[in-house]
């Protein structure tokens, strides 16, 4: 069994190269929910959607995140009511988040309905979200203003910089059922390619995950989704930057350093093995950047095999 | 000031010849919510939205309600789901039912929101919900079933045999801000062509919606909307018939007459008019299939003039 916390959409194409190389049923990923938000009275999950749609084959490429295809009569239409427009949910993805409101409002958890939406995608691995309870990532801006995930990340298209991010709901939160159980069965457990503070800190950050990480961490492989300095995607170097750390793979494995044993970082930070290394995180170089889906399957070999997992 | 008791369809065609004949800011329609339902966790108001996507002039004209020209792409993607989708709402359609679930879980009343949506659509009248309460209409079939409103008239298609209906929570209802102060008020009082048993009559059913009516019979009237024996659009002649009542004109002075001291008949029931007047409701007959703009206008003249209003 292979363990994998993730966030969106870099976690969603790791995963999509990791079940070209295990089975799907071996795999079980724990998703980050502190994205989570509720929109023209639907809750929303991001990140557990975008792994989804991804797997599903579904996901709209150009974005990484939402249906390919997808139109936005809905959206388009709910302007006339003056309504903040700025999260534009396509028409078919509205779909998800009415059959998850429907059901959390029925009384059923986040962990069943995500089930039950895995299943209608016809995904044959296992996807639990972090909790089942509210857990919601808020940012602190160097202004002073409080602003929620979405409102940072979609509205303020993350160019405003951050003082501090809080994962408000974590004191009382706990894992989802399965969570701890599926951490603690792996025979490896990958930190994907996510936002180490904004994807990854969340999931870590329930009581119980980041411990059973801590208590592993020879098995606890970590992707850096840093590359030669930068975020490949979203704001990960200048946040990791604006809250204290430095924007390289060293930066990031400092970061993880409790909870991973292992991290690969890509060719182009060859120079940066040794200062890794002297974090005490085990550093393998590999073409991190997932360009094609043969790259992301040999980055997921590799992440395996680094913690000794994987080979069959 | 013209008041007017309206279900959908017929009474949308009506008021859009009304507003052709008096200026809209005269106009106050107090819309049935007897068949408003929860669907996907949104709150639908066919019968609100059908009066105002006509009178925006954006209603589909082929089914009478909906919006001209929409998609259905958020229905055909919730068929993944395995959730009912016999009660198709339109990509457009579903921002307004967004809008208002949104605004009444934030504390709204459906008259506030109803008015918020009026005025997004530019309508100039004043469109009141029958009461700001829940108001459902539900229907014991003589199967023995009791179904409510939508699952009868539009997943049934109103082919079954009804043998009661229930106006449920018209005990405790109230009417909604400013309609009886309308009613009070009004020149004349219009009873549209919908169907008396399943639109108007849920509106009647409001305690001091009906008490006004009858206090002021002699400035209500009614509109026939069966002609000929028939109903133009949906169940009202069999459900008449089903229920013991006569599916005619004469029918529908019989039951109406409590609260309307006149009808307009259609011509082609100008041999009713003998039996119209010996239920004590005074008969006009006028054109009453609104095939033309110019007929509803016609006829929305032909009304008022019957209670000796409107003419200016």
């Amino acid at each position: 069994m292979i363990a994998v916390l993730a966030g969106g959409v870099g976690a969603a194409r790791f995963l999509a190269g990791l079940v070209g190389v295990v089975a799907e049923a071996e795999v079980t990923v724990v998703g980050n929910t502190g994205d989570d938000t509720v929109l023209h009275g639907l809750h929303v999950s991001p990140d557990l959607d975008t792994v989804t749609y991804t797997l599903a084959g579904a996901v709209n490429q150009a974005t990484g995140w939402g249906l390919a295809g997808d139109s936005f009569q809905t959206m388009d239409a709910l302007s006339r009511y003056n309504v903040a427009t700025w999260f534009r949910l396509g028409d078919r993805d509205l779909a998800t988040h009415l059959f998850r409101t429907q059901r959390l409002a029925a009384g059923a958890t986040l962990t069943e309905v995500t089930a039950e939406i895995t299943t209608a995608w016809g995904l044959g691995l296992t996807l639990l979200p972090m909790t089942d309870d509210d857990v919601r990532t808020r940012l602190r801006l160097a202004d002073g203003r409080e602003v929620e995930f979405q409102e940072y990340f979609v509205r303020l298209r993350h160019q405003v910089a951050v003082e501090s991010i809080a994962y408000v709901g974590t004191e009382s939160a706990v894992p989802a059922p399965g969570v701890v159980a599926a951490l603690e069965a792996a025979e490896a457990i990958v930190l994907a390619p996510s936002n180490p503070l904004l994807s990854v800190a969340p999931i870590l950050a329930v009581p119980g995950i980041g411990e059973v990480l801590a208590d592993r961490r020879d098995r606890v492989v970590a992707i850096s989704p840093i590359v030669a300095g930068r975020a490949l995607k979203g704001p990960a170097d200048h946040l990791l930057v604006e809250l204290g750390h430095e924007s390289s793979a060293a930066g990031v494995a400092r970061l993880l350093r409790p909870y991973c044993g292992c991290i690969v970082i890509d060719a182009a930070d060859d120079d940066l093995a040794d200062r890794v290394a002297a974090t005490g995180v085990r550093a393998v170089v590999a073409d991190t950047v997932m360009r094609t889906a043969k790259v992301a399957q040999a980055l997921a070999r590799t992440a395996l095999s680094a913690v000794g997992a994987g080979r069959r």
